[in-house]
């Protein structure tokens, strides 16, 4: 956990507290408004309804959108319910966007209505053509805030120019360069342009090898191409090749964020239950489907007990390896399932190809049986002093390890090539597989060789 | 996975191949030279040892560094040892110290001592150091090629220079104003520094509420604070204060992803088997020794099961929900347990505080085991005729379930506040203590009421 600023935090806190609770005006703007916003927000969180209303009252609407982009979605909720509807308009007149739309999208449809018809109307179109867009595509994560040039401009005048555009973009670290039709011809980093002589022309020293994307490409397939080109930013264009928004780098981060919180949900099965700010009985809710269902894989594993229950009846120690021949299915399978899961993730296997992992999953499942072979066949005559126990323990392990490790791997892959329900390669579900064929090779085994027991 | 630029790249990628093939040496330069890195590094790992001897001889060692930095660590090494050592030592004089250093660091020392005696004396130095830092600290990943400018410089000045400092500059995007002793007085971005008057100067403009890590700050917590502020990179400062570093955004994004796969290794405690490009029997090695000490629980929990073996002789039908007891054990605990894991990496609890999540996990079970509860008190006296069987098995379930989400809400939190080694609350661990738990549970009450039975 980051603890680090802290002290330098209670530092400057302690006097801006100070000043907002002794209503000191000027002091308080003075100290306030040169935080930078992420401090902001830190002093807002802690305010009681009291305290906030101060605050309202010492900075405008424009001065607290920075924090207002800062909170949480819920926290965002409750700062304007408790705002004049002017104020509120003010703070949306302000922050990017993408943010206003971010926003919005999480709000019934009369309250988000009712917020755009209170903005300028060139903003509100342009939150209403993001909100138009699915919220997990580039389209949806874009901003519209970007800087355009010309191929004709002089590198000097782009600088100049920059003084007026820039502070309302939402990166001036990439400008785009379009025809006279508003296609996309080039991008031309500012590192480039403060290299160049003051004299050139952007055609001279724009690049044309763009990389972009479209409108409706996953977020996650947005992040995975800028992490791949280092990019601080991506052009967003349309079908017909039109630049209509950028995505920067720190919404790809939260973006990376979110896509391995879905990953370990799918992994677990806990099917959005995973955030934290949930109720225990909307987590509940959430997790229950999965669990009932698990129970009914339950009945069927226990069905694979109970047609063996004369071989269990006769040797009731057999019982003993249950969990043995369970756990070690149920995990050799989830090892090989998260291997696979995150080298999909990650695009690690771009290269070699997925049957590759799937090869190296069944060998080292071949290898494992090999080794807890050999560990059985030592352990378990000394515990319970019969060897045929430990052969007819080991050969099911052996073969147990061999399957549930190719399960693991192959049912991600093949989910991820037919666009199958991915919640079928979660843990519980390969776990429930692997133990009924453990259970069925163990109990096929036992019953065969049980008269030598 | 990324396809989206596929068509693009064969679109280029055959001219280029047909360049270098011909041998057309000015042709294949132009056309090559001119790409992305990351794009002529897909092209390079295609070709064969012929076809990159020609490349070799095609563009010089400062043009082929940008290749070399895109390449993964095995394919590096595999191109030094094709190269002359003048040719080795242009590459390695050209790309960014810090990287150098990574690469260095996993050479022998005798190999990396060679190479760092051939490149130049000043940038061997600042390798040397770098080296010096342990690899997951901000010390570890920082670059050494930054911009420092001073309080007094003139706004145009600091834009004229740019032109010349920009082009070895890891960014230019955060310029840092040291005072004459060399101590970080203040920050300037180039969107501020492109805004502010030309006649204006750093010190009037400057921010002065920075924030730094210092060189042995662990790399995680430098990606937490960057992702929190929304840096695109952050400075490195000694002990004493004094800039020695900065850290960028694409390494932050390369240290998130690294930190996921870690937690997902720790998570199913496969102890560094999930890299896919290691072969089955190191994966198998790595994934081993956890393996085998699951079979040794596995003989606990067995032994669990023999304790209870003459209730087992006398109700055979009790052993067919042992996987039912284990398998919802062992998941409503992964589940908690991933919660809470990923609720400490993404500091989502810094708030609230994780015994809200530890009490938000136990009502959670509660809820879980009166729902399914209610389940099997319908279906198991369907299935199995039996309604005191059912009471005996709901009421295991519901006690096993609340026990076992505090278990895996509460370990994690445990381990975190005490340092002790993560691996105690990977699934494994977590799944084989609920399930000895569970069974305790369900054998005590079974046998206590099995004349019911």
């Amino acid at each position: 956990m980051v603890k680090l600023d802290e002290v330098n935090q209670t530092d400057y806190a302690t006097d801006v507290l100070h000043a907002l609770k002794e209503q000191n005006k000027d002091k308080f703007r003075n100290l306030f408004l040169d935080l930078h916003p992420q401090n902001q927000v830190d002093i807002f969180v802690q305010l009681n309804r009291q305290l906030r209303d101060q605050l309202y009252n010492m900075i405008g609407g424009e001065e607290f959108a920075s924090v207002f982009e800062g909170l949480e979605l819920e926290k965002q909720k409750q700062v304007i319910s408790e705002l004049s509807d002017k104020y509120v308009a003010h703070i949306f007149n302000t922050i990017p966007t993408d943010e206003v739309a971010d926003f919005l999208a999480e709000l019934e449809t009369v309250h988000a209505n009712k917020i755009l018809n209170s903005m300028n109307k060139d903003r509100s179109m342009i939150v209403r053509e993001l909100l138009s867009y699915p919220i997990e595509t580039a389209g949806g994560i874009m901003a519209k805030e970007f800087v355009t040039i010309k191929t004709t401009d002089k590198v000097s005048d782009v600088i100049d120019n920059l003084r007026f555009t820039a502070p309302d973009a939402e990166t001036i670290y990439y400008l785009y360069v379009l025809d006279p039709k508003g296609k996309l011809s080039g991008v031309l980093s500012l590192r480039d342009l403060i290299i160049a002589p003051a004299f050139e022309t952007v055609g001279n020293i724009m690049g044309t090898d763009i990389v972009t994307v479209t409108t409706d490409m996953d977020q996650e397939d947005v992040a995975k191409l800028m992490k791949r080109y280092d990019f601080l930013a991506v052009p967003v264009v349309t079908k017909e090749g039109l630049l209509t928004g950028i995505v920067t780098v720190d919404d790809v981060i939260d973006v990376m964020d979110e896509e391995v919180s879905e990953d370990f949900d799918e992994f677990i099965a806990a099917k959005g239950g995973m955030d934290v700010n949930i109720s225990s009985i909307e987590a509940a809710k959430k997790r229950a489907p999965w669990i009932v269902m698990l129970i009914f894989f339950g009945f069927i594993t226990g069905g694979v007990i109970g047609q063996f229950e004369e071989s269990l009846e006769q040797v009731v120690v057999l019982a003993a390896f249950i969990p043995l021949i369970m756990d070690s299915a149920g995990n050799a399978g989830t090892q090989s399932l998260a291997v696979v899961v995150r080298a999909i993730a990650t695009d690690s296997l771009e290269k070699k190809g997925l049957l590759h992992a799937v090869r190296r999953e069944f060998g080292t499942g071949l290898t494992l049986g090999l080794i807890t072979g050999i560990v059985l066949l030592i352990v378990v005559p000394i515990v319970y002093g019969s060897f045929s126990l430990a052969l007819i323990v080991a050969s099911s392990l052996f073969i147990t390890l061999s399957i549930s490790t190719i399960t693991g791997a192959v049912v991600p892959v093949l989910i991820n090539k037919s666009k199958l329900d991915p919640a079928i390669a979660s843990g519980p579900f390969i776990t429930t597989f692997n133990d009924i064929v453990g259970l069925i090779v163990y109990f096929t085994i036992a019953t065969t060789f049980i008269h030598y027991l």
